[in-house]
């Protein structure tokens, strides 16, 4: 290598080093601004935003390309699951899902009797409730895990919504017959839900919503079943604190030692053999038999002592034999249709957030995939099937899915198990239960209540998330001072008024210039940031709707007249640009066009230009078609926040040197 | 320079050429994570975001480090506005304004006659409502060039929700009592938002709601002059389309030839002289006296021909003198407050949405501000004393306005000019009006009304948004076809629905890479980028929350099976790992979290890799606390995806011949 040609080619590096440099320093400069997507025809983007919004998970993929013979035969196990799985079942699988059946049937039978007489139904109810609709549900479900069955909070909802319609003690035919048709009305808003995969409506009861509901709705249940503990005899219908402690505490003379002393014994019982299987977790039989077995120590007690005459009530009669048909019986034409339906969406959603919730969480903690669309099918033909067959609203309860779940049940089949248990029960064993003493049903359900509130939840959400917690405790105190429903419209609308507020009330950021680098971040967020000369860089948060036009309004000019003001103060370059980061507008409606439109305004009348980086293929659209593009000028709109600040740098050295400049090289590249 | 050097050189300067170059291609490297920021105690995070709510202006900014009596002196000027601007008042802005104040005066006049007409309430309140209302807002508003008096709007809501419970023609003096309350209610609801800084109540009204709903509302209120134009004796008080077309089409046999005719002369002769303004914008007086002509004309005629006694009704005698007080008028205690403050709300809410659009619109066209929360303040203290002093809701009607800003008004003070000429018509000229027949306020109402009807921006509407577009047509058939109140309430509901969609069901994007450059973005907005093998870059376009959760989740895995499945069938080196972009990602809730945690899991299933990039501050303090970012590992959370893509090109690289290395490299530097 001659030395000249060294020298030549050091110094033609050097230059090129430079160069790159220099680019680095801006960011790799591309020749490629920010596009005006082809529109699309209007029914064709209308078909995608529906799908995207109603099939997220695109459920006729496998589907296409087959032969109609086959697409039938998958047709068939979409809608009905057990086909699916049924091929693969083994006896492996069998004795597992024996075991686990058999335990969840024994408890299956006290809970059902105990919620049937919370819902102020008659106790065989309970057991009819856990036979036909965990069949529906093997053939139709997509969990293994979820064990079936009434729920404390559905039943209460049907006592307290029903009850105020009609007094179950008077009418209790009526009575029955209102509880079964908004069974089956729940049943099919939950059946519609997941055909017309509106599940979003469920996802209306947030973690937090469901935690303080639940937790509220056990507080008020265990109040309830101070009535059986005391023994008393009359007892208010209303369900909230205040009435509750007023009813019990006006019958001081009523109360009942015997009632007291057996419930205090079974409660202590049903929480030791609870504590017992947390502490060794091998023994979780224990805990799934020990209501059975209080109910079967407690009718001996009461049989051997004929405690039934000195006040302790018992459940008495229960008619041998299989679910009868109810179909007749369902009450359109009553005058109380409309709360019966209102019952039965109320109750349906509650109860299909806590089966859908709990089925999943299962499947998570099992590595499996639920389906929501199909559980809410599932879960509404159950009831549906349910209400014509005597039962009441049926869902999957946390408790004994657990119980299921630790017992080792591999598929639905689990529930045929106990279903066919409850249906030995109800052929031959129902005479068993006539001495079982109300207390230990109270008992019970206390016991299963307390596991309900689930204060750590809430403690975890108040260091989590402030609003969230808010959610939750105002779910809890709207259910335990109010009722139920208006402890989920009021966290319902306060989880929908924080979605509200993100939108109405967006932030926006200062961006810096992370040293070294050419990236742009938070100030706010990085500290190491430094802010551009003369630059103004802000970040806006989220789609510029009508609701948060006039906010972004105010927010953006007091960024720059604050700008300005610090500027002046530190004596630094005064402010010549202000570059709008849109990378994170998702969206924009016709206020939010006019709110930039007046936004150009305000700062043109400052002196000053605005630029911006990175808008989105739908704001982009939407600018075009309403001339902002124009008005702004294309090459005033870049790809980087980088491009649009190496733009700005460039103009401002080159217009303090040759104001001219500013003009006439609109069109260049910097 | 020797050649040894030059060599040396030029070889030292192609490596760092080299380095520079590979640093450019994965983005210039940077010695930074993502760090959790520190957290703040919760009292001063809550201030600063009430603050950021509710004070985005920052009102309080002008009184730092100031000397109380100064304060007290901006603090008047505050809430007072009159004393900032007046001081600075010259006799060349009062000519301007005198002229622009007697223009504005010729057509309050007749306005105010025919729309108290409308409100069913005797025609001198129209005039008194042009009176103490303007000389309220001249001292108290923000804006130069709003005309205050009353609205065919709000007249209509008075006339229709007060209609409702007393009948105007039956019990006109409750009627007027329950009118003045209304007013006095939306007066103080005007004012405790301006105060409480809620404008954003005022903003649920979108443009396309108040579009379609100003619309609607003029077609009603032409409807509702059918019955002056046909001279019909008998009329429906509803204000829906189909009860007014078969109140007027069962009574052909009583329409009146003589007041049709008049009626269409008046129209006629209304409307050519707006076209003739509108061609000769410098004859603007000719469109703005128009009104104040066809009253004068109409009544001559009726004089000279009698045609009062021809079955031509005609407004009758009006008493002279100001307003009466009416402070004891004021129904508090009337049965029917609830209907009051019910219509107070609504009225108010509408006549602000009104009144704050005209004025922010002038302001912008003229290039001054105008401050929402003193016009809230403004217009309800107007109403507020209004209601004291025989006026009804008052607020800036946009014609009036525009006639005002037209005629070149400087201040408010032609507002104060227009209140001294309709104070001299009170004490003088009101016997003048005896013979003005009803027909000419109909054509007056119908002629300002048509101007209302913009369907242009409807059309508008349609083809830059289409669900605003829907927006907007479902308040005017709500408007036409219902009621007001029905045709608002389906508009903001529908908004609302659009708001809450777009956190429910966020967008997620796949990212490529754009050639020759480190930039990542949309694939579908960028065709040109091209995927990264292996590697598959989603972004999410919302914040995380309830409602969105579950979409996510099941969206996510739809993305990463079908980009699967679509690697599967081109042969491309399979996915192993699935980088989130969560720039956008500006909030996180409990249930948000929960979803993080799951598809942590089930990209763990499929045997992926989960690494985040660009998590905000809120977002990374939240994954912080519940030991998301432990779980997932500080090291793949990268501040950038151009340095997430390269980690995992690295680990795609180094693993293929080494897989050991995947496990020892997690806290190196890439």
């Amino acid at each position: 290598m001659s030395p000249n040609v060294a020298k030549w080619l050091a110094i033609s590096l050097s230059i090129y080093l430079y160069i790159v440099h220099q680019s680095n320093l801006f960011h790799c400069r591309i020749e490629m601004g920010v596009a005006v997507p082809p529109s699309r025809p209007f029914l064709k983007s209308f078909k995608s935003g529906l799908k995207e919004t109603f099939f997220p998970d695109d459920p006729f993929r496998q589907f296409k390309n087959q032969p109609p013979s086959r697409k039938i035969l998958l047709g068939l196990q979409y809608f009905v699951p057990i086909f699916e799985w049924a091929p693969r079942y083994t006896f492996e699988f069998f004795k597992a899902d024996l075991i686990s059946g058999i335990t969840i049937a024994s408890l299956a039978v006290p809970q059902g009797i105990s919620y049937a007489n919370l819902a102020n139904l008659p106790p065989i109810i309970g057991l009819y409730s856990s036979f036909v609709p965990p069949l529906i549900y093997a053939m139709l479900g997509t969990s293994r895990d979820l064990a079936v069955g009434t729920v404390a909070v559905a039943s209460l909802l049907i006592a307290s919504m029903i009850g105020k319609a009609v007094n179950p003690k008077e009418n209790a035919e009526l009575y029955f017959q209102l509880a079964i048709t908004a069974t089956f009305f729940a049943g099919v808003f939950q059946a519609a839900l997941g055909l017309l995969r509106l599940g979003f409506i469920v996802e209306l009861l947030s973690h937090a919503t469901i935690v303080g509901f639940m937790g509220g709705a056990a507080t008020v249940v265990c109040l309830q079943q101070l009535k059986g503990i005391l023994g008393l005899v009359r007892f208010t219908h209303a369900t909230d604190l205040v009435s509750v402690m007023r009813s019990v505490f006006t019958q001081t003379h009523q109360w009942r030692w015997e009632t007291g002393v057996l419930g205090c014994c079974f409660i202590s019982f049903l929480l030791l053999t609870r504590y017992f299987s947390k502490k060794k977790p091998e023994f979780f039989w224990v805990n799934a038999m020990a209501p059975l077995t209080s109910v079967i120590l407690g009718s001996i007690l009461v049989y051997l002592t004929h405690a039934e005459k000195h006040g302790v009530e018992v459940i008495g009669h229960l008619k041998k034999g299989l679910n009868p048909l109810t179909m007749s019986d369902l009450a359109f034409g009553s005058p109380y249709l409309m709360t019966t339906i209102k019952t039965g969406v109320i109750t349906g959603i509650v109860a299909l957030a806590e089966g859908i919730a709990v089925g999943r969480s299962f499947a998570m903690f099992k590595n499996y995939q639920t389906d929501g669309n199909k559980e809410m099918i599932a879960l509404g033909m159950m009831n549906m099937v349910g209400s014509c067959t005597s039962c009441y609203v049926t869902t999957g309860p946390f408790s004994r899915s657990a119980v299921n779940s630790n017992a080792g049940c591999k598929t639905a089949v689990s529930n045929i198990v106990m279903a066919m248990a409850v249906m030995m029960t109800l052929l031959f064993l129902t005479p068993l239960f006539h001495y079982t003493p109300l207390v230990v049903l109270s008992s019970i359900i206390i016991v299963a209540m307390l596991g309900l509130i689930d204060y750590k939840a809430a403690m975890h959400l108040w260091k989590l998330d402030k609003f969230d917690f808010v959610v939750c405790m105002s779910a809890y105190l709207g259910v335990v001072f109010a009722n139920v429903e208006i402890g989920l419209i009021i966290a319902v609308s306060i989880s929908l008024l924080r979605v509200l507020l993100f939108v109405a009330r967006p932030r926006t950021f200062v961006l810096g210039n992370i040293p070294n680098s050419a990236i742009y971040r938070s100030i706010h967020q990085y500290p190491v940031a430094n802010n551009v000369p003369g630059v103004l860089i802000l970040q806006i948060d989220a789609p510029i709707y009508f609701a948060s036009a006039s906010y972004l309004r105010e927010r953006i000019s007091r960024w720059i007249y604050e700008e300005e003001d610090r500027l002046k103060l530190s004596g630094e370059t005064s402010l010549q640009y202000v570059i709008l980061d849109m990378s994170c507008v998702g969206s924009i409606d016709t206020s939010g066009i006019s709110m930039l439109e007046e936004v150009k305004k305000i700062v043109d009348r400052r002196g000053l230009k605005l630029v911006l980086a990175n808008p989105r293929s739908e704001v982009m659209k939407k600018l075009d078609m309403s001339k902002f593009i124009e008005n702004i000028g294309q090459e005033w709109i870049y790809l980087t926040v980088q491009e649009a600040v190496a733009r700005c740098n460039f103009m401002l050295h080159t217009c303090k040197s040759n104001p001219e400049v500013e003009h006439n090289s609109k069109d260049n590249n910097v």
